[in-house]
């Protein structure tokens, strides 16, 4: 992650930190309490954890270190709250945060609010270093991520319940079919990772020359309709479209169809319930495998990250994001000769395993723990989804998850040797 | 269960339901919303869902079969409630039921309002056959089965959490020390089971002559303080000690003192928090693996359920139960000649396999998986615990729980052959 | 087990010490050194490692025990083939028993011979006193049970190849059908356990009264036929004929009928290879489980062990066993108005858990583990096999397993309340 | 895998067959049967399903479509040794290779024999045209990596057994301590992926352009000596040093060392026995994550596969391979200036992925499965052992294996950025 070089205006920084917590807030208020305290697997975490640990990272990361006479609000929060920063202290574990009663939800925002009052008052009385600008604004961007993560969790969590509840209603525009065209990009040197300007985590950094070799991008992203057709060609039955381990994965759990379809193969599960499936519309919550496996049985592949991110590079962060209101991907607008989709809609699978960038540092202290320590076993997916806030996505951005995840928004553009 | 020959006044019907019922909610009202959601392991259930599932019991085997022209609540609730009937229908999985948000506990508590309304009514209109009479008082000891676990369950998931809260506070008497005495009973010919008079459960059913060999029997329960000796004595080290499959399940899971005592063997968790252990007052929470392994160490053995019985018959069914408001076992009273705590404080372990008795059949319908298809593997426990409702036991009573399971009120009492 | 009075003339000990080995001997006989070392299940052990085992128990409790200066033969040995004595050491855990290449066959075969040379110099020079003959006899009555261990084993792993090889050849007798008939005894006192004239093991003591109630007994065994009308009716997909525990295994793994019966419902695995179905010829590999669901279905039960003793009491020692070369249960003759099959052919499993006698004291010492540390969560077994040596059995014999073990020759008699 | 552009002498393609077969037998002489029956995890295979599965290899793909009306040996081993081949059909699971006793050692040798028989008469009754050259150099290919899993699966099969049996004796040579330099290279393009002269496999093709920025990379492998010195400096303690996901591994399985080292960290297990570690020598044995684990706290990184590849174009075959008779990683000569032991002694670990050159493509049918299917989760590992025979390497081949895989011969050679 950058250094910011200037320190920014503190009233800037205060509008950010307002916006940024209260639309976490705002993320929970459709939800009861209960919805608030489930855990529905061990890869998910309960929305009032994700409420108390964004808060918790700013008051160890920050008020504990750079207050005057910090006294934390509940030492037991320090144990509860922490995630994996094995450098920081021992912590609750994972798979046990859906058995935590207490704190209430109440108490956590009521926790929320004395933090913000805390921070807020070390914004007004602090000349922020840039260490400390950049610590608030990677607590902001750490944030937003949990953001995303609210509403994969609580979908996932709703959707265990046979009455099948809405999270809210969904705002989905009408949707058209357009046809799938591929772009040729002639081999050529660029450069990936962050540039500098303004805020990227470590894992962007350094900035390095990468040599892309000749290639075709299908324009928009693999749709519903495409991906009934394949399930209807036998697609989940024939070994030789899957990777070996998908394949067992596929066959040891009884994968049949994506995560929220249902038997009909004509809707699905969404933050607004059961909705029909709109055929023009990205299919979302692919595993890697399944994404994998459809690139196949079409005669393609899967984009490597390096591609991705030569093609997304310059353009602007536009898209399906959460400010939308759809909460949903949609269809995409009228083919214009362009790559379209590549921000925002679904997190789009790449075949590039998660790794460290040549000369790549992680952050110095326990915030090194953040990125680099995932650097295995994980692929990286890009472009953002239609529940990412939209300020939070650049060109540089590498998410990251495990072949076998699906509760993410994720989904699969076509690519192919030119 | 024993059909009851006449039909009791419909008054007492009425009070007998509304005084249950209004337990089970004193029960839950200690407890925050958060509280009522969680479910700690596959063995336990929240809090809201015995709330539900109580009265699920009402609606499924008396409303809907006995109340004219009857319209569920709601047809989601025949499926999310029932436990374990195959025979009226599917239900949801029981270790999943800590993912059920919905329905909330407010629409829980709405659900409880108006089956209590119903209910009612249906007592105010009819006259009450004795099948039906019997449904009644079966649905409402099964209740105060419920009322037990909910403190069980509850118990059990606030010791998952690090703050260890309590879930009220307990009136405790002072302890005094008294020895443990050994009373001879002769060879003799007794009858087990259920004499017919008032309510009793299938499975204490039908009443047979049993012959009990000489024995001895302590009176009273093994202490806080003797178990401490045991430990102190390695005794969870010493493999000769202990069942093979004992051994097993100790090594797999780290077994090294009761569940709820603390590392410091001075402390344990309580309905009321933390306490101090008092070495007076019986030791809880055994498994029958445990309560085995001291008796082996105290050169003793476990009591068979027959010889519990028999002991039992004719006393009265007095002892700390969960009227004394101590929620937590205490030390006996002065020695007497007599064998103290036969009823209250923990539930005794036997050696005996939870079986059929000569004779035995299950109830008809439906209501015959209440008891007879969990004969196998189990053992039985006697006498009651310190959160059973005193009105639910009698000496005939037969708990019932696997040799591994440490989460109820259980407790040992030696014996030996005479 | 009983300590004789007397102490055996040593011509006899001497021979019966050679036969029961050298019937080891040829029950490995036909097995390649591969059949050898495989072990098919945690359950199950390799065919060596019961060649070793059993010539460590003489090696162990005999000859390091009362041999003059004894040198053990390989000091290995003594962790690698002690079974489940914790009290004599640690052991090679039982899982991992198959992945043992060495010692090899041959090795085994060597140390077989050098005990037995070993042995038979002891009992050539040693005036056997009363404890020496009886650990003498535990140790060949111990090598008889690992006899009928080695074909239940072996039996289990050539199943495992989809090639289906033959141990053996078999000598099945014709078979023809006669009907089920039930007898009816009355309620009575009578007297359970070893009378203490000749071997038994511990667990048959001490003799004790027993009060039988009145009941019926089927006077032959339940046949493949029979079973298969229970198959056809639907007895696999019916929840309310099955315990509940029973239901979850059943579920969980598939079952759909006995073990080794092929798909097509007509043939079955056997020790002579594939065979047809013998619908005369009792059904076997039954778990505990799938005699009760089928007793329950044929609105019967299962017997007692003290029905089953108190029936089997006095009657000589005859049926189908190892020596009859069928190695596999047969029809049985005509019937007789009394009990058939009492013995031999299959173990009957009965509903009683498997514990102690009132008064039972295990041997002394590390022998004391022999059979007291299993009196949990299994069920006894009456009447031994069709590969049970037949000079091992008795009217009081207990076998025992646990309730979802399939791989043994188990069966079922039907039983009813009178 | 690149077809050979002509026809190679049958002369040569006869001789090359024999001497390939040859030392596969040659591997297995040492072993007794019991030892070629074990299957000591599901990772592992037995001896004989080696023998059988290389021999089936050739039978399947080349005799069962190039023979003249070719009659397969046993239909069953057309099910019981495809490996993973789902397009052939379907076969013996891989964690039940252990549990077959039959067919035979001696019959799979006769097998063997038939097939070699088989095989010879084709080649020599056969102008082989350039894809049935290419098919019978692809099946010793196979074969060749088959010998070196005979010697890791055998190794880890022996290891299970407390008495250590040894595999061989071993021809290790004196060591000396020479220190550990770093080489610095300089950014550069060049090539990756196998020219076309000689076998390659398909996942070393195409030859494409790689990037390499500027590094450093040691000049020998890590040794025990400095892997000894992590240990002792808690290196298993700490787990800043470990990826996320290694930490996990760590403490579920308890590793401590590396999986042959001894308790005493002065000795480990070896083909030859127990030998004393040899502190020069290279550390081997390592997974992934402790291999980088010693990196980050040696302050350096992982290789990438493309480093290792540019660094060892170009150098002549040379180290520490089988036909040594080391049969183990032993210490390298002098300093040089050149990076040492880049063929040989451990297969190196590469913090890259293992995925699909730009332009990948499997080869047609089945045998597109040899490769492709498997390129997800794993890592890429260069150099050859001192268990490869030395003929199977080149600068461009390919391992992969899973980063929690710890019974190869796996070391570490450090790197770093410049």
């Amino acid at each position: 992650m950058n250094q910011p070089q200037s320190v920014a205006a503190s009233n800037s920084a205060y509008l950010d930190y307002l916006n940024v917590r209260r639309r976490t807030a705002e993320l929970a208020a459709p939800l009861c309490v209960e919805d608030q305290v489930i855990q529905s697997m061990p890869d998910a975490s309960p929305t009032k954890w994700h409420l108390a640990h964004t808060t918790w990272f700013f008051e160890r990361f920050i008020l504990a270190d750079h207050a005057p006479d910090y006294t934390p609000v509940n030492e037991h929060y320090f144990y509860l709250f922490n995630s994996y920063y094995n450098t920081v202290g021992p912590m609750h574990t994972r798979p046990h945060r859906g058995l935590l009663s207490r704190p209430t939800v109440a108490e956590i925002n009521d926790y929320r609010a004395t933090i913000d009052e805390r921070m807020l008052d070390w914004l007004d009385t602090t000349q922020l270093s840039g260490a400390q600008q950049f610590l608030l604004t990677l607590g902001l961007n750490h944030e937003q991520q949990h953001q995303e993560l609210i509403l994969t969790d609580i979908k996932h969590g709703l959707a265990q319940n046979p009455m099948l509840p809405a999270y809210t209603q969904l705002s989905v525009p009408e949707s058209v079919s357009t046809p799938m065209n591929f772009v040729t990009i002639a081999e050529r040197e660029c450069a990936n990772g962050h540039n500098g300007e303004g805020f990227a985590f470590d894992n962007e950094t350094p900035r390095h020359k990468v040599l892309v070799h000749a290639h075709k991008f299908a324009d928009r992203l693999v749709n519903n309709g495409e991906y009934l057709d394949f399930i209807k060609d036998g697609g989940y039955t024939k070994a030789e479209l899957w990777l070996s381990e998908a394949w067992s994965v596929l066959q040891e759990r009884g994968w049949q169809r994506p995560i929220y379809w249902q038997d009909d193969l004509e809707s699905e599960y969404t933050l607004g319930g059961l909705r029909d499936l709109d055929m023009n519309a990205p299919v979302c919550h692919l595993s890697l495998y399944e994404a994998d496996a459809f690139a196949r049985w079409a005669d393609a592949r899967l984009p490597t990250e390096t591609e991705l991110e030569c093609a997304a590079a310059g353009s602007e962060v536009k898209g399906n994001f959460y400010e939308s209101g759809a909460l949903h991907p949609v269809a995409p607008g009228e083919s214009n000769g362009k790559l379209r989709q590549l921000f925002g809609d679904v997190w789009e699978w790449t075949s590039s395993s998660y790794g460290p960038y040549p000369g790549f540092k992680p952050l110095a202290g326990s915030l090194g723990e953040y990125n680099g320590k995932f650097m295995c076993s994980q692929h990286v997916l890009r472009g953002g989804s239609c529940i990412s806030p939209q300020s939070h996505l650049r060109a540089t951005y590498r998410n990251f998850f495990y072949p076998d995840s699906r509760w993410q928004f994720t989904g699969v553009r076509l690519a192919n040797d030119a």
